[in-house]
């Protein structure tokens, strides 16, 4: 069977068809870095209430209108305002009653005036300096947010003051999309459990626990389905324990054409599986499969760490999302990192290559410095900072050129 | 007792004298995001034995020496490494042996020729088209780490690769920083349970969920003690539950004066702690209280959300990444955003304002809209995608000037 190796953009693509996991509720404390699958819709007016926004005298502020140092308005202090309660005293004309921020704002009253232009004069006169507006230094009842409001738009990713709103709205159980499962599986007759002492010709697993880890970066949750030799029966069973145990089944291993053969021929013995993908034009990476059977994609990612990591950083990352029901909002920006380049990158026409780099400043310029390290090692990940991309149209980047870097999140 | 407010310099300054919360052992499935507390120094040689990186033929490069399309080398194929194993011939003058990606070199032999390179005339025998340099496709025993280098330094926040190479070096349990733990107090008259329905007057409690998420965004550990009254009594009985149960205790509450000074009555209450900072010249969050009790710190937030989280951000976040032991290292370098101001910002000279703003695109550029609310309100934080900083020395910045957005993390 032949196949046509598909673009980045085609790849991107055709991940895009795949569907949000479903949907789940959990309590509000454990909501940070989920993903809201609801509009959130406020249930009332907040604060509910007018406060105070400033420690100062809740008045009338027609009262004040006028007043000045040199000319103060005289008000008569007639109560507190207690914290938590409902005023006990009505503000009148001419009268005042000591409020703290926060307070609720008592009857009567329509503004506050700082504690700072206020003199006391005795326990129950003040004169008061600078006129106050309407509404001055008053939170309205429905400021924070008016019953019915839209205040969160399903598809974003909590952050703390989100879930600060949905406390203040007394919404406590939020609804979510569930966190993808992601089944892992690392391939190969060399490979051992990393807990093993390997013998010569043979690698501990180390794919099991980057790809875990990259999954939990993305808030996925990793289900590791440990080791599997280049055997086609017991790779199908894995493959199959995958797809009932998870929303997406990972394969790695197979850099070599033998084992690539074997990956396709397993996804093939499934009835209704249908190969997507059968080589990017990507490098590294170009021999990764992708697979779907109903929801769920199998994909079959090259053994070598590094090209693995890099498929997993550029579309995996993507589809994760999508998986995890994260909307690209329009209004996305991106925090970004350009740098120029210490040497210059060949590449070859017609693939996207994907260099990594290791970044520093110099006379406070950044630098990247391309990382030219064979695939299969794992230090030239470990050494890098991010990717730099090197369009399929272009031929190369010389040294100095200004380079937008796909940053990996620590460094 | 007479208190200088102090500069965002001089609090980074104090809060940099506090050290890492201490180290513990974890498994390395669990290391992820953690922070190292150790050089970590490779045990073997990576991978250990040499290794083909392509698929092909194990030869003696000079056997290809000279080998054209037009007059190719003639091999004999004397048979097969099987992945994972020792091979079990010998590579001699003339002859080549069959290798996939990833196997071991045989002996004998410096260079693996690539398939595509060889033509197959019959079983036994190859004709290969193109000249290889010795060790050329080949993996050195110590290409990845060398025994005894430096594969990981400590203050690093572990990378999905990072773990990669630990397993691949067999290195099972990883020597980290704890999580710091941080006791957290919601205090005030009028501060409810999130869970309960607040009366007039009475507002729920925000700041445990807000301040809580911010901790795990920043990989600590919150504790949430609860509510507590404008109570003497209570406030101390929390304070000193905090200082047993975390390493770092912080109160948020007390936007009014009165609550300020309970809470800095409660701190000078306890014998040998010191108070370091009341009040930073910053807007907002000027009556932020900062104090040490041993290795301890104890902070008095401001009770306004959008107050707190901006000192959140801008100092906690490097205090919790010092109590982790993060490294600031000289390389580091950060994504950034850069926008143009959709409108002029107003400022005081003599503080360091943090202005909300709310990002967006307009032909191809990013604007940054500042968002004018009061502090008290949830609604004006959950609108923003980050800060703008307006330096205490200039009076203001205008429609259009370029300025570096301080991101919130998820958007």
């Amino acid at each position: 069977m032949f196949f046509k190796v598909k673009t980045c953009e085609e790849v991107l693509g055709l991940l895009e068809t795949f569907e949000p996991v479903g949907e789940e509720r959990v309590p509000l404390v454990q909501a940070f870095d989920h993903v809201l699958s609801r509009d959130m819709v406020s249930p009332v007016d907040l604060p509910g209430f007018a406060r105070s926004s400033m420690d100062g005298y809740a008045i009338m502020a027609k009262d004040s209108f006028g007043a000045t140092e040199s000319l103060p308005a005289l008000l008569e202090v007639v109560g507190e305002v207690k914290m938590g309660e409902i005023p006990g005293v009505k503000v009148s004309p001419g009268r005042a009653i000591r409020i703290a921020t926060g307070g609720m704002l008592p009857d009567g009253a329509d503004g506050v005036v700082m504690v700072e232009y206020c003199h006391t004069l005795d326990e129950n006169t003040i004169e008061v300096s600078r006129a106050i507006s309407p509404q001055e230094n008053v939170i309205a009842p429905d400021d924070d947010y008016r019953k019915g409001s839209v205040v969160l738009s399903k598809g974003i990713r909590l952050r703390p003051q989100d879930l600060g709103a949905l406390a203040g709205l007394g919404i406590l159980e939020v609804p979510v999309y569930k966190r993808p499962k992601v089944a892992i599986i690392s391939t190969g007759d060399e490979v051992i459990p990393a807990e093993q002492n390997p013998g010569p010709g043979q690698v501990r697993d180390i794919n099991s626990y980057t790809l875990g880890a990259f999954c939990q970066e993305m808030g996925a949750e990793p289900v590791i389905l440990g080791l599997c030799g280049d055997n086609f029966d017991q790779l199908r069973s894995l493959v199959e324990k995958g797809l009932g145990a998870a929303d997406t089944v990972w394969l790695s291993g197979g850099s070599s054409v033998g084992t690539r053969d074997l990956t396709i021929r397993v996804f093939e013995s499934f009835e209704h599986m249908e190969v997507l993908v059968h080589g990017i034009s990507i490098s590294p990476g170009k021999p990764t499969i992708i697979a779907r059977l109903n929801s769920c994609a199998v994909i079959g990612l090259p053994g070598h760490t590094a090209s693995a990591m890099v498929v997993a950083e550029i579309f995996l990352k993507p589809f994760l999302s999508r998986l995890s029901g994260q909307r690209v909002s329009a209004r996305k920006i991106e925090p970004e990192v350009w740098a120029r380049l210490s040497r210059n990158i060949e590449s070859a026409a017609g693939r996207d290559d994907y260099v990594r780099v290791k970044l520093y400043e110099r006379e406070g310029d950044v630098v990247a410095e391309p990382i030219f390290g064979k695939s299969g090692l794992i230090s030239t990940l470990v050494e890098a900072d991010g990717l730099v991309r090197v369009d399929r149209n272009t031929e190369g980047l010389y040294e100095g050129d200004k380079v937008k870097v796909i940053l990996f999140r620590h460094s």
